[in-house]
């Protein structure tokens, strides 16, 4: 029986295992805390192309393929792909998963999207719609500062507010709890919580994590009622990309609705750069930055046993620069994924 | 049980019910063929908003809450929102739907996404993740062209293979088959196919219809082969927005296929526009074109029984200005919805 639970939430009678998963990410990101667990760095940061949206296409392309070598998987037993980018239209997407020809969901999120292509992926396979799907995403700092800031060339200030787009691409193969493919995977999906847009009126783009708080503290709070656990019930929560101010905002909001994350809380923007030696500031974020945690420290943890259960949160701030140009806030918006070992 | 059907499509085992839809539409719209058959038709191009984006927004909120309107739904009751429409990173659908509250999974699939919003909410539908769900997309003549070509204000000249994108939106509330809600209903989704990205290396904006048909052709192929059925068993088979030329190339596709379209083949780019005298060229386009031209004229065709069984295929075309910019091919999209009456 699939249980629908409270508002916005899901909890899988066969919860989707994930079978593979890959993580391809920049320099930067592999100078970083993490950089012995990534698959691939790529020290060219066109990736042998001409353009940075080119150059993220091929990551992203390069992440799949990744993904399905190691799950052992060809492109045709790949029955759909759910996937998105940060890019105008999603271009890094449409033209770099072009010739993996699988039948495609395109996916806008902002950064959440790893959060929704999960989501959507799991309940493809759970419902029996496939046997096996692909959850992919990715970001480019430079095509990202392009597209939502100002273009490299132009060297502009950033203030400690921001955050550091990653340049990583994460890929994410599950497959049906009774599949063949399933029967050495012990990491699972057992549950979802579909966010909403959250908006306190921030504007300034300098300073994501403000913006995207109030979205992850509503995820997170909808994601406990609905389940009726608390914060005890995880080992961590752990969000996309807030940084390390908009951590404690996160922390300030849901301690107004009396909920105390204590030590519990971690953010994938928080864990894959060094801010002190690393110039990142607030922390990385982008669609890359909770893909490629996920993929090489997250899902290895809890294969370990370290952790039994995980909220991943990833979170999205929703403004284009056409939205910024014409003066409105920036609304946020979180998608919870509950990640346990079977 | 659920049948996943050869490559990419699905047969749902209790086909989710269309309760209610609604159309909001431009003058021009109004103005042309169907005009008679919209819910509402704006006289204000800006829809009471200072800029074409807001006015994308507030023209989908209101065709959301028409639809919900005429299903006797609050906010609450709709589980889940698909959404998107065609303007970088969604902005129309992130303003336009944030007062609904309504968890969201926000789409990219350039015109065709009108398609996978109804293939991702019956999908969800049909597993039981929602009893009620809602699809909704949009397009705005003066944001699209602002978005992929030129301000409005530069009267740059169009091609005779130019289409015109619609303002208008479409909402469609699906529902359970066993659902006290869907009771009245007699329109159903009863399957999908799922399109891949299909590139022939067109690469001129002002001729999308040449760059969707083949995306339209693969997936209508690919549907009928999953299915195992021919163009002899639907009463229609509508694309989403190729226009006049891009018909002729989709049959042309389909004949080198060994498919004969006939004359069941229609297009809502062709049907929504007067070309003769609404000076539109190849005919309309934009995410709202298939998606209010389904609510208003093909819809109400299966409910009263003049068609028994559709195929829909919204048609995407996947360029950014960026993209275009940089010399890149267009690549299409398109996805199928099987429209039934039960």
């Amino acid at each position: 029986m699939i249980q629908t639970k409270g508002r916005a939430s899901i909890v899988y009678e066969n919860p989707p295992r994930i079978i593979a998963s890959a993580s391809i990410v920049g320099t930067k990101e592999g100078e970083g805390p993490l950089g012995h667990l990534f698959d691939c760095i790529e020290k060219d940061p066109k990736f042998g192309k001409n353009t940075w949206e080119e150059a993220e296409s091929e990551l992203q392309l390069r992440t799949a393929r990744k993904a399905m070598e190691k799950a052992g998987l060809s492109e045709e037993q790949v029955r759909y792909l759910f996937a998105g980018d940060l890019l105008a239209q999603g271009i890094a997407t449409s033209y770099g998963i072009m010739e993996l020809q699988i039948p495609l969901f395109g996916l806008y999120g902002a950064c959440s999207t790893c959060g929704e292509s999960l989501g959507l992926a799991s309940m493809a396979v759970n419902a029996g719609y496939a046997e096996c799907a692909m959850a992919l995403t990715s970001s480019h700092f430079a095509s990202a500062e392009k597209e939502f800031r100002f273009p490299l060339e132009y060297a502009g200030q950033r203030p400690l507010s921001t955050t550091w787009t990653v340049t990583g691409s994460g890929a994410f193969v599950l497959a049906a709890a009774d599949s063949a493919m399933a029967k050495n995977a012990h990491v699972c999906i057992t549950g979802i919580t579909t966010g909403k847009i959250v908006d306190y009126g921030v504007k300034d783009s300098m300073h994501m994590g403000a913006a995207m708080a109030p979205a992850a503290a509503d995820t997170i709070y909808q994601h406990l009622t609905d389940f009726g656990r608390t914060v005890e019930d995880y080992d961590q929560i752990i969000t996309g990309d807030l940084g390390s101010i908009g951590q404690k905002i996160l922390k300030d909001l849901m301690l107004e609705k009396g909920v105390d994350l204590g030590n519990v809380h971690d953010d994938c923007g928080i864990l894959i750069f060094d801010a002190e030696t690393q110039d990142t500031h607030a922390g990385g974020s982008g669609c890359g930055c909770a893909a490629s945690t996920l993929s090489a420290y997250i899902l290895p943890k809890l294969q370990r046993g370290e952790w039994k259960r995980v909220l991943l949160v990833p979170t999205g701030a929703l403004l284009s620069k056409v939205s910024f140009n014409e003066g409105q806030s920036i609304p946020g918006i979180a998608h919870g994924v509950v990640l346990e070992m079977v």
